[in-house]
């Protein structure tokens, strides 16, 4: 048996003495639901809507085109970027929001096999998102096969880099197990190495402190629907290191990264600075949305996010390892120490599509990855320690009597 | 002096009979103002704020991760596509919703050079729009400079396609004049010289009857945000005849491009049919603005949108010149045939800058494209002949009186 946990008491004790517990307040929650899926779909801002509202029917309805000025709508991408700039250690004019995670990491890639033309390899970890992958294999197909993509397991990678290394790819936080690389050492690896290193922060902005330039990273990417509650889709960001802007070549040229998109040169001419890495117009509702959700982040200390994430992951880990530990068929998939974690608890489970289903059904939502591992992702300004330990004790209650054996949790919805 | 021009009244009764006059209602549209720009921005349909707070509000607040599913999230990419398929003469999964057109095009025209991989030209037209000519100069260069862009005016096309032509790309109507493409000959002409023959729809799309099939066309993309009325920065859209699509090779190969995006595979394997060129997680609150737009065209019969669109530039033309033709210092940038013309009439002035804006002040709103280029686009389901009537008897009195001689409208904004 593992340690003594709290009682259901002591976590609602914890709540009430919680700096963050007031932040709760700015999302619009099902009260039915223990939501642990913000590490995939962020709640929902309750200023959303509202903003929405004004937007559409008060900008795009009343203005119309004019809004593109006097609403600051073409002032989106870099003000949205700034916002998030102050998430991850960047500086203002570093990050632009645009397009999609996959997106722009095809850009940063690009610009950073062109920074370095003389290597061939873009290291990358197994396991990693797949997309990060398939992306680096369309990029190398376009480029017609003069690159090659290693993947090694997370524990070589500062070991691998070596001289034929163009670039080192890495999610910082696993998708599946929640474990953390340590940005600022692999990034120091890479470059010992004359690598370039680039960050994909999907699972880690919003969700812990990162800091990019402390690090002195090149590049990163990350999605705004996750810990940042931009909502489904949300635009993404990328960030390209000051020093590195002037020679950003911009793959996907598009008008919006022109220096004068508005006189329609035929020429493209990159904008200066990070407008560079833009392409095509605005996504104007979308950002709108993305940017609530950023404000929600930004209304919180980063510190005490992370402390707080960390306990909640502590708390669920001990709660479902003290009833069961292994005889349950459940076995932490996760990092057990919370520092080498981002803010998700992952455990392996023979049965764990359907014992999902079982736990959502009882209101409890977390998520699924192929083959065996459920995930519990916590948002620590909407999930709160007694949810942590009502989820466990319906995650163990599931398990414990085989709850989940049941015909209607087992078949597979299209998306899990 | 023109033929002589309609009365006032005489248009107020065209609105009276007009069979379309009742598809205004289906758009919020501020009361002091006529809209003649929505070939840059559509107006908002009035069922878009109450759809986006019940994506936002009602799937994303209340069923958060699992709307993926129960509210067919997932799906919109392609049922939209299948929907925008109905106005461009394509067949149901032969067109996807994702990314800008930018992006798309960098899609459309890398497939298109992958199939004709012996011919190295991408011909377009000197003029056409800047993001298109940029996007190629982008592929080029990322493609390692083994293809050239070849600009030729537009009557020039079909004689210059020759067998070192890959592809041509077009925008079926000029940004600037107007002028329409005939989209089937110019295809054959392509086709006759063994291009390929890429389509940019942005200002046909909802503004005129597209039969790509009819024309076996190859590739085609689009904007959701001007006929189509999606909002501001809406998804675009990308077309692969059916024909092409075992072999279409998207580059930006993500995630929802993939054969089973949730079994997180290491290697990319295409989807079948049309989903091999999405890429990026959907943007669901922008799809539900754009479906909503969707839903005004989809209402209307497209061959009384095509003759009333005609009737409208047509009635412009002859006010404006019968007022003062060049005297008045206007000259017609059009083609004065309206099958000739898209949606949208253009003026040449010499101050046309300030025109345009005294023009705005009065609320008429139109735009200005340089050097000097009045623009007045006419979305038939919302713009009146009398609102045509209206503008036209602004511009020619801000022109007669000098009303644009004034300090306030030569200061140029930011975004014109």
């Amino acid at each position: 048996m593992a340690a003594a946990v709290p009682s259901r008491e002591e976590c609602l004790e914890l709540d009430r003495v919680d700096p963050l517990a007031g932040q709760r307040e700015a999302f619009a929650l099902p009260t039915d639901v223990i939501y642990l899926d913000g590490n995939s779909l962020g709640a929902l801002p309750k200023t959303v809507p509202e903003r929405l509202t004004t937007v559409a029917a008060g900008e795009w309805g009343q203005d119309l085109i004019g809004s593109w000025n006097r609403h600051g709508w073409i002032d989106l991408p870099l003000k949205l970027g700034d916002k998030i700039a102050r998430l991850i250690g960047a500086q203002p004019g570093e990050v632009a929001v645009t397009e999609s995670t996959s997106i722009n990491l095809f850009k940063a890639l690009y610009a950073a096999l062109e920074i370095n033309p003389e290597r061939k390899v873009i290291l990358s970890e197994v396991g990693n998102f797949p997309t990060d992958l398939y992306i680096v294999q369309g990029l190398i197909r376009a480029l017609g096969h003069r690159h090659e993509l290693r993947t090694v397991p997370a524990a070589d990678i500062a070991a691998a880099v070596d001289r034929d290394t163009a670039a080192v790819l890495l999610t910082q936080v696993n998708y599946r197990s929640g474990a953390l690389h340590d940005l600022a050492a692999v990034t120091r690896a890479a470059h010992e190495a004359g690598a370039l290193m680039v960050w994909d922060l999907a699972h880690s902005a919003g969700a812990l402190p990162v800091d990019l330039n402390g690090a002195e990273a090149d590049f990163a990417v990350g999605c705004g629907y996750k810990y940042l509650n931009g909502g489904p889709g949300a635009p993404a960001f990328i960030f390209v290191a000051r020093r590195h802007q002037a020679r950003f070549s911009n793959p996907l040229s598009g008008w919006l990264g022109h220096a004068a998109p508005f006189a329609f040169e035929p020429e493209y001419r990159p904008a200066a600075g990070i407008a560079r890495a833009l392409t095509g117009t605005p996504p104007i509702l979308a950002l709108a949305a993305l940017e609530a959700g950023l404000d929600t982040v930004l209304a919180a200390d980063m510190t005490l996010i992370r402390a707080k994430s960390m306990a909640l992951g502590d708390l669920f880990i001990r709660m479902v390892e003290w009833a069961g530990g292994e005889r349950s068929g459940l076995t932490l998939a996760s990092p057990r120490d919370a520092r080498q974690r981002g803010s998700q608890v992952s455990f392996r489970h023979h049965d764990g599509y359907p014992v999902m289903q079982a736990l959502i059904a009882r209101g409890v939502v977390g998520d699924f990855r192929a083959p065996d591992i459920l995930r519990f992702g916590f948002a620590p300004l909407y999930v709160r320690y007694v949810d942590a330990w009502d989820a466990a004790a319906a995650l163990i209650d599931v398990v414990a009597t085989r709850a989940w054996d049941r015909p209607e949790f087992k078949h597979r919805a299209p998306v899990t």
